[in-house]
């Protein structure tokens, strides 16, 4: 028997530390930021529960239950996120049993969703960071949310989860920090931009950026780039579902008979649906933001971001930890062979993984909407 | 012993003629339009050896030899055009032996090479049609090349030959002119556009359209919609070439410091390659043309174009046709799967044909790239 998590509400970390800043990839400190973040589930008495899940790029903190709304997020907390993307997967009796676990998840940092990120003010300025909020990189992503776990009092996690370039942050986690994660699941992801990935978020980047309403990212007091978002979400969202899955959901849309940009009028209902998408995400996402994970995943680097020299001394170092990989089989964002490549390196450290691939004709997206498919062997993984 | 054509030259075919104008699919009439185009080999006595050749997307009539100049294009003529595109499949002894052969090959109604397109001046107004340049649908571009024919005298095609939506053109042209036609030709094609081409075409066309330069496509005056049109490119172009092959491309390209948009500096060669094909791209082709032909392969309906009821009454018409039809294993614009539905088809209705799959790392270009791969078999087909 599972039951819903009900009504939850995000929490806020407030990092300040002028001492011991968050030293930036890149460069620069950050002495001071906030993320937002939600838990599900209760710590126990020596912290030893904590399950730490990284949402996927246009995520947010709001993993289960219902949450109405977000202070200081304001109309980007669209009825869309309102019910948690993982609801299916947390709560009491479900794969991340809040009755035994306490799940963590958090916004990114340089987020839109109650982190600090380039919609934010800048204490310095008075005015929103835009263009001046620091460059940042996957594992700042990860350090920032190492410094929320020191707050709670975690030291050693139960287990990352991670999905999609989530995927990324578990892995730099358990490398990064090997001490602090036992076990490590990652569905859907791999160990580096693919070829394919790298095309398609370049042409993303530069549909945000040749948006003239973007004025390199000093936007925020007049109209914001929203043909340029749209047309990246459009570009990114074709690779979340299989085409026999858009095929379908197209089938239900009306198609507009209005031009929606001037001349061309469209002509089949996939194209109104793509539309669509992407007018969706414009109200709920900040281009600058998008654009700041966008860049992140472009120059990730697992080894070089986890401080290691190559694949095999960075996984040498997760020999007590337990991998539980999932591959989606018709995922065309990441590929099975792509897990393939993690769990060859992993196998040849000699790191104890479990290998699963779920069929599904969802492509990408299964892992946000069939629970059924991967709880199971995370329930098994996780330990009843 | 194959020889080069050398030094050739664009013809233009002027029709004129208020009684019979050229009818357009969607409505409007066209009493007089340019067909630029030219012709390798020579025409025998009874005018029974051309073979009609349709250009790609961005492709033009210079198919073989050298051509330095067309007049009228101007600045758009670029050094990389006057090289014929299928310079290695048309010579004497060559695939298309012309020799035996006479091979006509015209810029598409709506074009940017000498034909009549939006850019060219609307005698009525002396300014660029633009905008209101009439809406063309596949059946028009096939059409207005049959008036060429007829100038020319001839009266029925040795064979019509065509890759990529050139391919749709040679089937309209078997299916719409069924006694015109001997041999067909289709490499690389499909009876219909694909959800993924929908799709990349859709985010094509708002890329084009959501330009502020372009203007409702009334830009003639001022700034043209480059990055638009250069982002357009990006996103088709990576469909053209096979994944390996970007990445090999890509490796001698010089990875620019400079952030190409603003704030985003690029990371890796793939990105300056993509970058550089855009800007290449635009420097030769006009943004109102481009979005008339995907919007003639978004609304391509070849059943209905060539007024028939249903595949099987379209190609019974094909019965004394012999078609050959190519498909490259690692075409990831038309999949293999696409020519299946056509074989299919073809089989149904009893009409001879032979279906030849090159196995190629070069993806969908490989038609371009590859004559060794095509030519015996288009010996063959052709009739040595």
């Amino acid at each position: 028997m599972t039951r819903s998590i009900g009504k939850v509400r995000t929490q806020f970390f407030e990092f300040h530390n002028p001492k011991k800043p968050l030293r930036l990839r890149v460069g620069g400190l950050m002495p001071r930021f906030t993320l937002a973040y939600e838990m599900y589930g209760r710590l126990n008495a020596d912290k030893s529960n904590a399950i730490l899940l990284f949402h996927a790029m246009t995520g947010s903190q709001h993993a289960a239950g219902f949450n109405p709304r977000v202070p200081g997020v304001g109309h980007r907390w669209t009825e869309e996120v309102q019910a948690g993307w993982w609801d299916g997967f947390i709560g009491p009796g479900k794969a991340l049993d809040t009755r035994r676990f306490c799940v963590i998840c958090a916004n990114y940092l340089g987020g839109c969703y109650g982190s600090t990120g380039p919609a934010s003010v800048n204490p310095s300025t008075g005015k929103p960071w835009g263009p001046a909020f620091p460059v940042l990189r996957m594992s700042d992503i990860v350090d920032s949310q190492m410094k929320l776990l020191d707050a709670l009092g975690i030291e050693r996690l139960h287990a990352v989860v991670g999905a999609s370039i989530g995927g990324y942050l578990a892995l730099l986690a358990a490398t990064r920090y090997p001490d602090r994660v036992k076990i490590v699941i990652p569905i859907g992801t791999g160990v580096e931009t693919t070829i394919y990935q790298r095309i398609l978020n370049f042409e993303q980047i530069t549909a945000i950026e040749g948006d003239p309403n973007f004025r390199g990212g000093d936007y925020y007091d007049g109209p914001h780039p929203n043909l340029g978002l749209a047309l990246a979400r459009r570009i990114a969202h074709k690779t979340f579902v299989s085409l026999e899955t858009l095929r379908e959901r197209a089938r239900g849309e009306v198609v507009s008979q209005k031009p929606p940009h001037g001349w061309y009028e469209m002509n089949h209902p996939v194209e109104s649906y793509m539309l669509h998408q992407g007018d969706k995400f414009v109200r709920r996402f900040d281009a600058n933001t998008y654009l700041r994970i966008l860049d992140a995943w472009q120059w990730f680097d697992l080894v070089a971001e986890a401080g290691a020299t190559d694949f095999h001394a960075l996984f040498e170092r997760c020999r007590k930890q337990e991998f539980l990989v999932f591959s989606i089989d018709s995922d065309g964002m990441y590929s099975p062979a792509e897990q393939a490549k993690l769990v060859g390196f992993l196998k040849k450290a000699h790191v104890p993984v479990m290998w699963i691939t779920v069929h599904s004709d969802k492509g990408h997206d299964s892992f946000l909407l069939e629970p059924r498919l991967y709880a199971p062997h995370l329930l098994q993984a996780l330990g009843h």
